[in-house]
């Protein structure tokens, strides 16, 4: 990854908005221009100035390991479970006169910004939007880790559903899918993932519980992985055969909104009219009110980032972005049904990233 | 669980502070008082007025469900991705005079920060620490639950060692153990389970890597499970065999320094004092610069909570506490040994939570 490269993007961010340094803490922002990996657990700091200066402050326990395995030089230590752990901040910037500093505003808690205060009259500045616009567009590289992380979630996909059998529980096929996963190197799931079926589904529940697998009942399973930093995210939808003709007709209409709303993606369309493409379809077949989120999102670093295919998202699409299309039905008392796909802008339209089997609507046994 | 209870606490609490209301957002808070589960990308408010008005506000599309299961009448909804979406807690507010409000520092970003300062003029206090300290002492349902959480943290180090063998990559172990604990019903690992081999180890990298296991290597293995929203944290130390008789000293002070901080756990003792225990024998056996964490620290719905194991924590144990004992030695060129166990604090000492063998020298085949 070109590293230098993406700094140096960062470095004409902030020049552009009259900014002297940024402090950035998010661990997607940190990966993207640093390379490192940290326990979730742990954080790390990383101040840029204006006119070049890189420091990158990590916890003692993580010094050694960054000091060999990262681009930057300047790598300091801060203890981690010390109320004065800022300290080396304090001294970074005392070196670097900021009056204006660059931070992501959804990232740094109020105790964290309470403490940058003290160390620093300067003002703060949200950069979280430029900084996620740098990350939506992705290089040839990332788009090969993306696409691999994704390949990965569909062989997850695709074994977990061959296995599935009636009285299985939710979570025991969450466990067959992410053991796919972790045996593939991933380095852990890019969220808990979860399998709804029957009163889940449409309520819907957003984890695995204890039910069991029924026939008769429509069964969602949605998951993905991180490979190398980068996310992917898909989701089936199946049954075990014996639904009713409102169940299946449920599950085509998902189906054909989401494929309408794919085929729409190219270049200078904005997230909101991909997502007006299957809102409007599902609206038409009378099901507009059981379509509660967003049309799709941006992923990469993050498992949730720019661009937006949702309603007053007006970022017009770009070759090289990477998107999920997930349009969702839920009604109470009959099921749910969304199918997602991770989708790639290309010069001149889109390119499919996940292919696990899509028509799922009796694979009982 | 007795959530009402716990509410009471929380509102004792906020009359003690003279504070008005508070304002709920940490995910193991909000766990702890209404009992809900949440997916790990959406967020929920709980809000509670020292007058015993309990509103809780969640995302659209979990309203249906914590509507049917969570014992809390007032439930309602925000739209999660519409920028308008704490208009719901402006109407709160304005139905409860509030001038200073409880709220978690470390939880609320600046942005966050920004939107309750849209919605109120009150005086934002902190009460995250008030919190821990509510939740540091666990009940009897809670310990059960915690030593089930344990149990499963067990058995999954026990399978995952009883698999190692010679060329087994790191992460391939770690997704051995990730297997047991999901299909045992784990809602999933308290962090990534880490295996850390060689020169891994003595960084230490904190996170499992595609490296190959090998003899005469010192390798930790750190990992954890959340059931029923508890976590467990258990680390061993192992090796193929061929350790040097350095090797084997390092895995013999740890474990002695660990035992002999197990053993001084009592009510009326103070966490830096059982830290104290620790860090004294390996300064003594002449390790001490290589030892660079805490000695441990309490877990519940969170995977580090209160109380702390280390320098500067005064805070004296409870019966009913439950934390971690994991001193741990780093050495360059040599290896690191670590093991950590769960303790709980009794009436007269303390009661081991994680059994999984200790004695791991050699287990090559």
């Amino acid at each position: 990854m070109n590293f230098e490269g993406r700094i140096e993007k960062l470095i004409k961010l902030l020049s552009n908005k009259g900014l002297d340094a940024a402090i950035l803490t998010n661990r997607s922002n940190i990966r993207y221009f640093t390379g490192m990996r940290f326990n979730i657990t742990s954080f790390s700091i990383l101040f840029v100035s204006e006119k070049g200066n890189i420091v990158f402050l990590v916890p003692t326990l993580d010094y050694k390991r960054v000091k060999k395995d990262c681009w930057i030089r300047d790598i300091r230590q801060f203890p981690e479970d010390n109320p004065n752990y800022l300290a080396p901040l304090k001294k970074v910037l005392s070196d670097n006169m900021a009056c204006q500093i660059g931070v992501e505003f959804p990232a740094i808690s109020i105790e964290g910004e309470n403490l940058i205060k003290e160390v620093t009259n300067a003002i703060l500045v949200n950069i979280d939007n430029d900084l996620l616009t740098l990350r939506s567009i992705k290089t040839k590289e990332e788009v090969e880790l993306i696409r691999a992380s994704a390949k990965i979630a569909d062989e997850a996909m695709t074994k977990a559903l061959e296995s599935v059998k009636e009285g299985m529980r939710e979570y025991e096929v969450s466990a067959i899918a992410l053991n796919v996963m972790m045996n593939e190197g991933a380095e852990g799931p890019s969220f808990e993932p979860f399998v709804m079926s029957g009163e889940n589904a449409w309520l819907p529940q957003r984890f695995s519980s204890k039910k069991e697998l029924k026939r008769g009942e429509m069964i969602l399973f949605d998951m993905g992985c991180i490979l190398d930093g980068y996310c992917s995210d898909i989701t089936r939808t199946f049954s075990l055969g014996g639904l009713s003709d409102e169940q299946k007709e449920l599950f085509k209409i998902a189906g054909e909104a989401q494929k309408s709303a794919v085929a729409a993606i190219k270049p200078g369309i904005s997230g909101e009219d991909v997502d007006k493409v299957a809102r409007e379809y599902i609206a038409q077949k009378g099901y507009g009110k059981h379509f509660p989120h967003l049309t799709g999102h941006g992923l990469g670093l993050s498992v949730h980032e720019m661009p937006m295919l949702d309603k007053g998202f007006e970022v017009v699409l770009e070759p090289g972005m990477v998107v999920t299309v997930e349009p969702g039905i839920y009604v109470e008392g009959i099921g749910a049904a969304r199918i997602e796909d991770m989708v790639l802008v290309t010069e001149d339209g889109f390119s499919l990233l996940t292919s696990a089997p899509r028509d799922l609507i009796d694979i009982g046994r």
